[in-house]
């Protein structure tokens, strides 16, 4: 029998309702190993070129990976994927909790969605059992009564549900999949394409196992993490003050991003911060399936913000996007704008850098209160910013153009505002700061699913401190990178981070353990839970076909090189704080990522991977699509 | 204190008879490794392009590997380098035996050499002790002698000998560096440089050990080596019958190289094959440093051959080029032959193809006995294939011709004899047959030392049987390749076995391990000898940059793509045996060439790796080199 997978993906079609069942064997999964590698798989293979994501022919599919399940810290996750309806891209967004863990314990390794179903289903898997079922009665309801009540009729507490929320069935362009209330996998739209197709949630519950192979070695894999990770400052802190502990040391090196890029620092950010959270407002650390680091918050507030722990607590890129990125620095308000995004299946990066944007736009002069509805947009004004929040997941008034995301918003608007919508590919940018992060600006430009940092964060600050990291060594990265250069030292490094990274979204592991595992626990962690004889060399070889497999759908997109720029905003100095003057030069970064290209193999005129980048990944098949 | 290297590479000017140390420091070491990378990197920072190989401003180049002197089998190894006599382009040569081993414990990491001395001189080493010594006794002697002698007169029996035998005294351009009396870093004409230079020999002895960072680690790699090798087919096929062992079934596929290659089979190849050498004249089995697999031959015959065992036995290579190659099929003949090849220090490769070219072009009336001096050159003629490696070492008569390598020989011929030189970029085709090893040719054409089997047999046989063995597994190449084909999948997994036998080049690590070591047994030897977190990853890359460095210094002297071309004979059927029909599509390998040019990075139009491909390797001073 195999261990880590089950050879078994479930097929759905929600316009015929037949369930069927695919077995693509071994090889197939020590080929893609889960996430990014199935959903470029299956989106490549199946999905017809320039079809509408929000259509009945796009593809919706939840992939685990080979770890995930397996009892070991950071194997809690899974990702989502789809044709993006906010990019027109690939579309992948991670999501950590228990959702997926159960779905391999049901004896799935991914359920791939297609057609669009007449009225609202949901689906219900129990082990072998698999069902769609009338969701009527809850369309429209918030994410927590949706749960309680499968729950209940399921007549299973246990039962662990995915859902698009009430942005999702709106089909906000961001919206995300939610799963266990509070787990997102926020980016890309992936809500929307849920919600066109009338599915309102997967709930599943497994009675089975994640089988390993060699349970010892994975016992000393988990047992080493589960001893060792609070000598890493970096999971020691985000166990304490949740991964929002970073965000005041970002304040002090002036990129904490603040009034929508504008400034790198923020004169609320202590106020907001992870450790005034657990100061103040936090009730419980969480934690993910087996992991011993419990990173995750659940926060509780009364008046004037109704905050309730169910829906967890603001991460980071919540605190900032809500908070620094608008202006606020209430971290109770920001606590209630995170309970409202769980509720209606809200991203919150694109949320707060929607709002941000609406935000400069009015104090600029380029929005007046006739396009806003009579709102006042002001940074710092938590009620408006909450306001958007409610009217954009209901598509009402002005929250309906901010509904189709910045890009979109601001061509609709015109009069210059594009111009401060801070969004690649349509995606709007996550809460990291190139200008004090060199290089990061490589991955938001170029990245296959728009500006995203799930595969790009770029820790140049370990770099400056001396000594690479250990993982990065492991691979060969010998030298600390400067911080402030961009040269092809500085792409080096960022590709293999980034590969590094995206081994992560294929296997899928939560890519916190970075800061801890080597190669080595990576490469026992897969050994012993598949029994494969996987080196190093072979998983890094998954990650480059999962960027390639996505590089190349977005190029049969109409994607090319002209979609990857850099921000202007990133080539401009802060004017002050502690970052000021610092600027990435725009013809430099624009270099580098002609750079970054070249050593990908991907073509710098069309930005395709080449045919022989493709076989050399062992992705013929891919080179047949696209040049034969 | 470093583990596994000493940071001490010995310069040694000749002409001055300046002896300097080089401190490269520890990321060079884990950078380079040692062998092809350590070459590599000292010929591009040093030679001037152009340089005459048997002047004085080439490099001789001694370079052991971060393994080598380890306590593991497999670690008695060590590479030479320096610009080719025979190609004009990149020179290495790896060979087995104690004096690797021993370099390192008298405490070196390498030996660089410059200048040429102007009477015979050796270098003479004892842990710090570092001495030029007159050599003129010892010149014009047989290697056996040569190594009684030094120890004799160094009062140390267990002197550790390398030089370069009459052969490279008389600049044959293939001329081997002789070690141990029987171990040849043969391809190349690195003996011919060693010649050039005055330098008889380099006797070392060291008393000290290759300290290692985790005894246990390195324990438990040997013990396993030591307690699985002869589950292997092929080391059990070694240590029984010798390297030599696999003549005969070659012979039965039909791609045992005969009488120049005209043939893929030979009629006395049951006489000369590794097993009949085990019945007949095999007196003992020899070893490396620390090896338990003994594939080593100790041979002894009397009249009409008088055969020392002290001068070993003769390989597969050499059974195969002075016997079938040549048609002779008498066993104790080639024993002597390969004798002869020892004692004057001749690579016996190049030596057999050299006169099975001169025999099939006075076959063919391309050459008469007006050219040979009146010999009558006839296949199957021992007397006269004996004859003439007397007269190539020492460049007497028809010899001094031959000497010069069969292209320089058949230049200099005319009439059309270029055609039947067995060579590609001027080093003699090795004795493995693309006709039966589809692929193989990739190699032949492009590798930096001309045709070379050292990185780049191709065991199609393995893959044929249905499953690919286990380390191109734990490389993710997971499907087996069909033996007669020459497409994507097969040049990828050309590229990828062409890596690992590359990284044994660089360890330095004997390439008969590649049977049975895996992934895992390679990342363990390294981590446990160095101590550093060492990935598969990271080896491979050092791997890919070893390859690109010579390609690069190869590119810099001149070479192009037009000089990696496919020998026309393996795209012409054999007429009979068991291959019979079989042949090497032109247009077809010559493609695969190119796409294998696109899956290394190499410039199309140039053959110089790309600055990208350069970068994305961490050779930035390569890339300044090239582009700058």
């Amino acid at each position: 029998m195999p261990y880590g997978f089950h050879n078994k993906m479930l097929r759905v079609n929600l316009s015929t309702h037949e369930i069927a069942l695919d077995e693509p064997g071994e090889e197939f999964f020590r080929t893609y190993l889960g996430g990014w590698g199935v959903i470029g798989h299956y989106l490549l293979k199946e999905l017809v070129p320039g079809v509408d994501p929000l259509g009945p022919d796009n593809l919706l599919i939840f992939a685990p990976g080979v770890v995930t399940g397996a009892p070991v810290g950071g194997s809690g996750r899974h990702a989502v994927g789809a044709k993006s309806p906010l990019t027109g891209g690939f579309a992948a967004s991670e999501a950590g909790g228990f959702w997926g863990a159960e779905l391999k314990r049901a004896g799935w390794d991914g359920i791939v969605i297609s057609g669009q179903a007449e009225e609202p289903v949901y689906l219900w898997i129990k082990d072998d059992h698999v069902e769609i079922r009338d969701a009527s009665h809850l369309w429209g309801k918030k994410t927590a009564d949706v749960e309680a009540t499968l729950r209940k009729e399921l007549g299973d507490e246990r039962v662990r549900v995915a859902q698009c929320g009430l942005a999702g069935e709106s089909r906000v362009r961001f919206a995300s999949v939610m799963h266990d209330v509070n787990r997102a996998a926020g980016r890309t739209g992936l809500g929307a394409v849920m919600g066109s197709k009338s599915l309102k949630a997967v709930a599943v519950r497994g009675s089975g196992q994640v089988e390993v192979a060699d349970r010892d070695k994975v016992r000393t894999v988990a047992r080493w993490l589960r001893d060792h990770f609070m000598e890493s400052g970096y999971l020691r802190g985000i166990h304490n003050d949740g991964t929002a502990g970073i965000l005041i040391s970002l304040d002090v090196r002036g990129g904490l991003p603040t009034r929508n890029f504008q400034q790198g620092s923020f004169d609320g950010a202590e106020t907001i911060t992870g450790e005034t959270m657990t100061e103040s407002i936090l009730v419980e650390r969480d934690t993910c399936f087996a992991c011993p680091i419990y990173c995750k918050r659940c926060v509780e507030a009364a008046q004037p913000y109704q905050v309730d722990p169910v829906y967890g607590g603001p991460e980071y890129e919540t605190v900032a996007a809500l908070g620094s990125c608008c202006g606020v620095d209430d971290l109770e308000a920001i606590a209630y704008g995170n309970q409202l995004c769980n509720a209606y299946g809200l991203d919150t990066i694109s949320t707060g850098v929607v709002i941000a944007w609406a935000m400069e736009c009015f104090e600029r002069g380029l929005l007046t209160p006739v396009d806003t509805g009579g709102l006042d947009l002001r940074f710092g004004d938590a009620a408006v910013m909450l306001g958007l929040i409610e009217q954009i997941a209901n598509r009402q008034g002005f929250g309906n153009l901010l509904a189709e995301g910045c890009l979109r918003a601001a061509q609709e608007i015109g009069r210059g505002t594009e111009r401060y919508a801070m969004q690649v590919k349509g995606q709007e940018i996550p809460l990291h700061e190139p200008r004090i992060k060199f290089g990061l600006d490589i991955g938001y430009a170029t990245s296959p699913t728009g500006a995203d940092h799930m595969h790009n964060v770029h820790d140049t600050a370990l770099a400056r401190e001396g000594a690479p990291i250990q993982n990065m060594r492991s691979l060969g990265i010998l030298q600390p990178v400067a911080a402030d250069y961009l040269g092809p030292e500085k792409v080096r490094l960022f590709k293999y981070r980034q590969a590094w990274r995206m081994l992560d979204n294929c296997l899928t592991l939560c890519m916190m353990m970075r800061d801890i595992f080597g190669a080595d626990h990576i490469c026992n962690l897969v050994q012993g839970v598949t029994g494969w004889n996987s080196s190093m060399f072979e998983l890094m070889k998954v990650s480059e076909r999962a960027l390639a497999m996505a590089q190349a759908f977005n190029y049969r997109e109409g994607f090319r090189p002209k979609d990857d720029v850099a921000h202007w905003r990133f080539s401009t100095p802060f004017e002050d704080g502690p970052a000021a003057g610092v600027r990435v030069p725009h013809e430099e970064i624009q270099r580098a990522i002609q750079l970054y290209y070249e050593m990908n193999g991907w073509d710098s005129d069309t930005g395709a991977p080449t045919a022989a980048t493709l076989h050399e990944l062992g992705l013929h098949w891919v080179a047949e699509l696209l040049y034969e």
